[in-house]
């Protein structure tokens, strides 16, 4: 006998998470198709060359990589980004430009396994290559915007930066050369907060009225996006960052959304490749499941595989974030993944008539399950409550049956199969 | 520079082929919703002891194996079935029996590339775990003929026998120890013709009387269901094989598609690990596409893993074969692939217009780009052609907007917004 385990960091998603995780799959889908939004796919396995880049260090050690039968060198992908960046420069000549597409797959990455931490994990990222503007970037918070609301999360608020704006501020202070440093210790704020950031900036170099500027800086009121902005203009002038985020903000009164937006100059997305604005999205009454939609502008997305210069911007949907989010609201997505409305119980003798009747509900638009095991009518039951299964067709008299509602134990008789239906889709 | 390649045999998919295995793959899921079946998801990495069994040969020299980082034996899927059987036996005590699950997903085999052959493709199962009896069986072939029916894929025959027959023929004729070898001969029947399978069958030694009297057997007349089982009864007497097929045809007829079905004796399904009804389904003009959807019942599933006994019956949807023929058909899963309905062209002084009209024909209803480029409005037509857009909106006086249609170049004016969701959608 072989154990039936799965590799540690690996997990089998149970009936009823699947149906949560595709209901939210499809919504989403079906969003991002309504703003003309395209799917693409790409190998999970890819040459290493190819996925590694220039890269190596930490990303090199997280890899899943090997030596295939034909003497490879192969990795399974570890993010989205790189094979979309590898996916534009191979396949340029037949897409077309802006290209926004989005892709929701698994990833693979051998680290650590962790509470909340899995070694394969669903990655929902949307982008739009091939265009550096305020319209560009206006068009992911859109997109963001929509599918919270439509997911009704309740209140949120997506935060927003740009990265000119502190490379700007500390060429002012005469501190450029320290950027990644600065950075990196912004992006600790949440966890650390301002005293932590602090130390780290004295150790890192910085005198105390340099460290004292940096914070005050991120510490910028954001209650309104634009008042924010008129203290960063003041404060910096008009440079590219400010007029880019001016250009957006008028996107976002024109479409009435700038109250769910705010400008926050403590949001870095740490030290990735991000070039332009960056984002990150809390629900406002559930601010410790973390960013649920985060993301920024890069530059120069496939440079490493074609001469072809190709900005973009874009953003990546935390799907557990957004699970958990929306089980502790008890949304519709959540509570909606039942096996089937109606089941039809077995007929001992005459099994043909559980099939038919539940093919005939299935054609008046009713999700009907017939139950085949052997098991009494009791089992049957428990059947159909385990399964979320509301109603049970029981017996037929002449064209009517008899239904056992399972939440009430009550039976119905004298239904027609349009009064099922009725019940079951009412 | 490094050279964007895919690795041979893998393929990334365009934004078009996307959207048509993604329109099916929703479709598919609906149909199997409505008969209560639920997706489960398996890790694509496995422990290669689960994965390979008792196994080895072929399949073992097939997968993409490894030894992961932290020196344990792993590989990718070759198939859904054997996760199924693991995942049955770890998930034993949380699911409920009789077990309905599908699972589309990806799986890899390292087989040599060819034509029409791929390391990575999709798979599409649905099977019943945890009963054996004729309500099942019929069950799992219903869904079939409602796929099928419902994808409008035209005239349909699904080709059914029972294992036991031939090895009960074959056991009259003496020659039970040649199970195998017929087996294997009579699968190639498609291939090699009449005349072929009886040189093999002479070469495996059967005699010339013998050789003849299996290929009457799978000759018997195949016109209608019914009449082929009364042969089969009269050669065979009552067998478990008849008796099962008696009753399954029985519930063919209580739902009126029995006409959809034949009993072909010449069906065996190679040397699966099938032990009941197995099937296959081709369909009546495209028949050189091959079966579509093929399956079988089996017996102790999870024996490897498990001391329950759980029988199954399933069935596999050939994806990229029913995509050829609903492709062939210029069915509305393929030509409904389109990126947008709607654009908005793009304004240089005021970029906020078409952010905000696109919002409000989204609102409506209406799948609308908003084109976001920097290109003149030739370019901009062009976009919208290459992605399917039919509906332009370039401009708007008041609260009307002047639309052109790609198709006709034909311009409209004073349309409101109404009257391009009614465009669009109508």
């Amino acid at each position: 006998m072989i154990e039936p385990r799965v590799l540690k960091g690996f997990r089998d998603s149970l009936p009823q998470q699947e149906l949560v995780r595709q209901n939210l799959m499809s919504r989403i889908q079906q969003i991002f198709r309504s703003f003309g939004f395209v799917p693409i796919d790409t190998p999970a396995l890819e040459y290493t060359e190819v996925l590694l880049g220039k890269g190596g260090g930490e990303t090199d050690k997280q890899m899943f990589r090997f030596t295939d039968n034909g003497g490879r060198d192969v990795a399974l992908r570890f993010d989205l980004t790189v094979p979309l960046a590898r996916y534009v420069a191979a396949n340029y000549s037949q897409l077309s430009f802006p290209f926004k597409r989005y892709h929701m797959s698994k990833v693979w990455r051998g680290e650590k396994p962790q509470k909340g931490r899995y070694r394969e994990f669903w990655q929902c990222d949307f982008d739009m290559v091939g265009v550096d503007n305020a319209q560009s970037d206006f068009e992911i918070l859109l997109l963001i915007h929509t599918c919270l609301s439509e997911m009704k999360v309740g209140a949120f608020k997506v935060s927003v930066s740009h990265r000119g704006l502190l490379n700007l501020f500390l060429s002012g202070l005469g501190i450029e050369d320290k950027n990644a440093e600065v950075l990196r210790a912004i992006d600790k704020l949440n966890k650390i907060g301002v005293d932590g950031v602090r130390e780290i900036l004295l150790e890192e170099g910085l005198g105390d009225a340099a460290a004292d500027m940096v914070l005050s800086f991120i510490s910028i009121p954001k209650d309104n996006f634009g008042d924010t902005l008129d203290i960063l203009v003041k404060m910096l002038g008009n440079c590219p960052g400010t007029e880019r985020l001016a250009q957006i903000y008028d996107m976002m009164k024109a479409c009435g959304i700038d109250g769910d937006f705010i400008l926050d100059t403590s949001i870095t997305r740490g030290l990735d490749y991000y070039t332009g604005i960056v984002y990150e999205t809390l629900l406002t009454d559930m601010p410790q499941i973390g960013s649920i939609c985060s993301g920024g502008r890069y530059n120069n997305l496939a440079g490493l595989y074609t001469k072809e210069n190709l900005p973009g911007v874009g953003s990546c949907i935390g799907m557990d974030r957004l699970i958990a989010a929306l089980e502790e609201l008890g949304s519709p997505i959540v509570t909606d993944a039942s096996y089937a409305d109606v089941m039809v119980a077995s007929s001992k003798e005459n099994p043909a008539w559980s099939e038919s009747v539940a093919m005939k509900l299935r054609a008046l638009g009713v999700r009907t399950d017939s139950y085949v095991g052997e098991k009494g009518m009791g089992q049957q039951f428990a059947y159909a409550e385990n399964n979320g299964i509301r109603f049970v067709v029981t017996a037929q008299t002449g064209d009517t049956f008899s239904v056992k509602e399972i939440a009430t134990r009550k039976v119905t008789e004298g239904l027609t199969l349009a009064d099922i239906a009725k019940l079951a889709n009412g």
